[in-house]
């Protein structure tokens, strides 16, 4: 149960999760599972049998969302208790016993499936985003996300990213001005595109243009570019784009990211790396729930 | 383009999904993205601009879920045209075409992250599902699917493991019974629980019991199982429990199933074997929008 | 306040009410009532004022629905108590205490027709229930409820029926395969209709095959019916397919089941009678609110 | 199909359903049946075959709800067909065909139960109204509802009674005052309730009082009442009430009302009598579908 | 913060707010602004720092939608507390402490902007209000609202109307009948439209009518409204309509109605004189969030 | 209907409004006025009269919301035709004809008043946006909205903005990184909040700080805002502080904007000056609906 080295803590660090948010999510993953109850369980266990639960590691990894497992239970019973033995962000190794559930046997059954498939999958994410971090390690490039989420989950998984240690990119179309190949297409070239969608975003947003070569480097730096991303180049290639740059945008690097590119690619001295991966191709973590009877 | 020898179309075979029922997902998913419209379209691309866009394949893989495409593209503009170049089920090599976009061209763009967010998903899922399926070729043996599965995208998963070629298990928990290893251990035993769970459920649900060892798989044949779980089972220990069940319910493998051992639990003559990692644990397949100037 | 032969209690058997599905119900009716507020209470009644009603049987039957009337107000007043006097499935006669109602006289008037249009409706679909239970008594035969129910309300009624004795068909049509005459019209066969269906369904689904002679009865036996539904036959009829089918599939009588013919029915020792009459034909439960001043 | 003497059709006397406003009802009741799709449909009939079905009634009544099994069907298929062969409103005798459905059979299978559900209890409803109206043929006194409706269908209730021929009382509590006997208990007495809530309420609200006895009746009149509900009255009573009230209120019987009490109830020239039992204990009109194979 | 002239209470006078009916539109404007959390406050403020916060009036007026406040805070977070320091109702200056927060720093700062959108817009509401009312002082003319409400809002803008001491008009268009001049013009007359408008509305429904002239008034009465709205008259006009209709019916000034205008309005005796200024054209009152270090 | 000389159009600049998106928003405000029917247009007008209406505006100013109009009248009656007769943007005077709306006569007066409540407070937003934008004529200064719109109304508000030419500042809490005096104040500097917070930030958020003295100007520099807020100072005090500034950061005048203020705080060279009051405190755009008998 040692804290990992980039292990951050859901109370310390911003990764707080509203939870009049979650909350639909939940709900709705409940109605997918028990929306005409748990006949196995009422049948089964008797009414006022209690029970203790332990949610246990079977696998390394990077825990996240804890919070969801409790708030599942709470919507099923307001009496029933989550204990978290561990934080979201903290790595455990198999064996280790994540979180304690105590209160009526049948609840503790009816909630187990919809409880771990939240935290499988978060734990996941967050799993797989730890091991790029780790990756990028003693460099000062950073992991950042996409918005090649889940539909439906975007707002957890954005959490996971955070808790394993890797930064946002934008939540919604609206946040920033992307400026990406298809846009540049339509739009007839950077400079207009980006002038044309400066003037309808909000002030706040920062402006990103996806190139792939330095010539597009430079005209994106011409038109104002607060983010250049360096789309699907080569190692050199971004070497020469960042020296080309010098500091007047933020640098992105994006497009066949793997976990053997990360140093490689941080060796350029990009400010970020993005990886649609550690949302779209995610493996459950292994989490078991250990019944005491 | 050529069919799987598995392959399935989504109108031949029952693989239909109700719109009605897939709207209030689609809708979630972009409001994820779009909840403050998209800046960058709308600046870059003039507002009659029209262009055309082809879904392409770039890697090989079973395709599932092109009518969320098109619902995606539906909500966000009705005279937007979405015509299907595969259908849901055939299998397709990088370089193929998918689907043919055409109408706005910031509709286009606007709605390309979520149309590709669903597809990518669920074809990842119907590609591992049907590489699980032809492991199983000639054998009786059929692939089941289990509740471990996204939250909020159950209905969509259980589609595209059809789409696969598997079968579904479970929709929710009142559909069967299934006595597992911590029902028994509350209820004090397989008989009992058993008898109670099937005065309470459905008389259209079957009964399923999981059983560890061959003295638990005699106990639920006697408390009158419809289907018997082998799960965790060495494929020694199946072969000999279908021998003791010899037809008298169904049987189903589980617990650490992989693509390798699937051949070997098949010769064990069991009638399902049921995978969680074909929806919880998925890669998303390539797949990329080219936009025609 | 006597049990009656049949009684059931909410906790001991499984009949338990998921509060975070019915809730959605219960604020629908609620808004249906109260979406401006109840200027009768706010005028008549001083905001201060607290009173104690008494809700009573004003004619004998089953209750049903008392966890229905504690959620409605529980989300018109947290602080409000709603003590049960008898529990759900007890058999009750004219001028029984049901619930005793303590707290805002305000709240108490507020909330009383929406709970009570609940609990008279369901304890009027457990006491039919109930009487058709009791018809069969001393047979084998049980009674089974359809899909008959009142649009948003077949949670609620499925629970009824169980309350008042019953048993659950189907939930919904994704639970089991059911074969109607329709369905073999379209399908051109009974075994073709059958393989297919078994197909694309779930593993736990059982096969149920409406027939209306002997000789469809011989089709779904040899098509693999788990489940044989007798449509509109007679008495004579039924008995002879019982004896035709020799336990091969459960059967279930289906058709013009009324009160009077169950003993019949029952003769001819079907394994279930089902009646959509219990849940679309049914008088509420006289019940009313007494407040004392 | 001829027309009874109190028919009103949909389309000429107020009866409009906003279309906007059924829906969210009529999906919550797809999504009970549907939520996982119609095995049975999808495995018995091909994706392609088209078919005709015709709703039929089985019993003599009145049709209420024809708009809403359209609903049904254009949510599941805009391709779908419903044609009306009788308008809501209209008495129907046995075997007079209703609507005619055309267009996908698995469509055709897979909407029945939901339009039936509605279909038939919202006849049911327009049936018993037609009955009671007929009774109180060729006397000044009108039929009104009450709140008593099933919880979530309000709406459709209070229509079918429209559509009976009955007319409605309020939609909510804050559509008018009606004082009863409770509040009149903890607000202290009759005069004091009416100021108060005349002060809060709506100034389009009308006030009503609950009387019990002539004296209530001269207090309620004296506060100001328009309409005076004289509760559970003898006939004779409710005569000397009309004659004391002398047409300085309208005058509505409530409590104990039965189709045979009806004649008397109207003789007393009350000029409205009230039925709960019109929406609470109604049982469904018997209709079905046909299929043309 | 002495009470001014006109105050009324939450608790007294039938000002109730159902916290079930204002959750989901609180909950709506929460989404709007943190859906994806708050970076601002997560970076800023450690997690487990406490603080105090008091809303302050900064300009005069009349408080309204307090409980809103503390059911904002609520849905963030069950431990905050909000201590109302006035009540809603009451006329504040200056400089007055409103309410005072307790809680998390982080929540005090994340809910503070939808609080105070909320207090603000139904402070400016009642603030308006009551300066109208406050204009008919010693006048039997009473101030009501219409239907030009915020769309979403309508239950708060007319409960804060009656915190500012004025009635409520209709809630909706099926509470009354309201017959204006594109019916009449519709209709083909006064006369024929209240007589088939009518024969449609509950009984509970008041019937009012449009008139622009004398005649109309005359016809209006003969048709039996029960309120007639005097439109875009002058005062002479009313005063003449006031005597001809002499009791008869209820009166309703309407149309270019000003606060300078309102004594001559009132001088003319009508009962009532509606604005829709007090909701479609209102300032926000003044109030900011002092934070206690 | 001359284009004013800061027109813009709906479909030129980035206008566009999610049709899916708003449809909630239009769907809540049509069931707060139309949940049980519309009672006076049912009796007063024949259910198969056509008619035409005219929206006039009645007063000058700038028309936003006519898309809003459109979908209010799609949602009752998809048949019903609404003609634009001016675009969202455009500055009418009083007797211009807005948009023209054919069909049904009931459909056209049962969505009169939820249509124009929409569309007056949108065009009352974008004609002050209007008003203050001309009042920067010349200047390099920007308008922009804040976070100070009515709950539930925010995207439409801020659509209106941008049609009265005024730029949006943020959506949302998470779209920017806002450090003002409380924070501040919690977190004990502004480096230490500006660090933390843009560490939990999506990496497109701009970083912005409220300063209300040069001191603070100094030290939100060096901590890196992207934006200085100049909160609350004095003309003089703004000039000194865009010359500290000197370009490297943008600036922003807030609190105590006035329309007189806004040439002399434009004479300032700040980059924005920003207004709650175009939001919080508008007046409803005058116009009336003209029907064609």
């Amino acid at each position: 149960m040692e804290k990992a080295p980039h292990a951050v803590t859901a109370h310390g660090d911003g990764l707080s999760l509203h939870a009049f948010l979650t909350e639909p999510v939940v709900r709705r993953a409940l109605e997918e599972d028990l929306a005409w109850g748990d006949v196995s369980a009422w049948g089964a266990v008797p009414a006022d049998k209690q029970a203790t639960g332990i949610l246990l590691a079977k696998a390394p990894g990077v825990i996240a969302g804890l919070p969801i497992a409790r708030q599942v239970y709470a919507l099923l019973d307001p009496a029933f208790e989550v204990t978290f033995l561990v934080e979201d962000g903290m790595h455990v190794e198999p064996g280790v016993p994540i979180a304690r559930l105590v209160g009526s046997a049948r609840t503790l059954l009816s909630g187990e499936r919809v409880a771990l498939n939240f935290v499988q999958r978060l734990s996941g994410v967050a799993t797989k985003t730890r091991t790029y971090v780790e990756a990028l390690a003693g460099f000062k490039t950073q992991l950042v996300d996409t918005r090649k989420t889940t539909p439906g989950l975007r707002l957890l998984e954005k959490y996971a990213v955070r808790v394993g240690g890797g930064r946002n990119h934008r939540y919604g179309l609206a946040d920033a001005i992307l400026i990406k190949d298809n846009h540049i297409l339509l739009a007839g070239g950077i400079r207009q595109a980006v002038a044309n969608a400066r003037a309808v975003a909000a002030l706040t947003a920062r402006i990103e243009v996806e190139c792939e070569s330095l010539e597009m480097v430079r005209e994106a730096l011409a038109a104002g570019a607060d983010i250049i991303m360096l789309d699907n180049m080569t190692n050199e290639a971004m070497r020469e784009a960042v020296a080309v740059i010098a500091g007047r945008a933020l640098t992105e690097a994006s497009g066949n990211v793997t976990l053997e590119r990360l140093p490689g690619i941080a060796e350029t001295a990009v400010d970020f790396v993005s990886s649609g991966a550690i949302t779209h191709s995610v493996s459950a973590l292994d989490i078991s729930l250990d019944v005491e009877g």
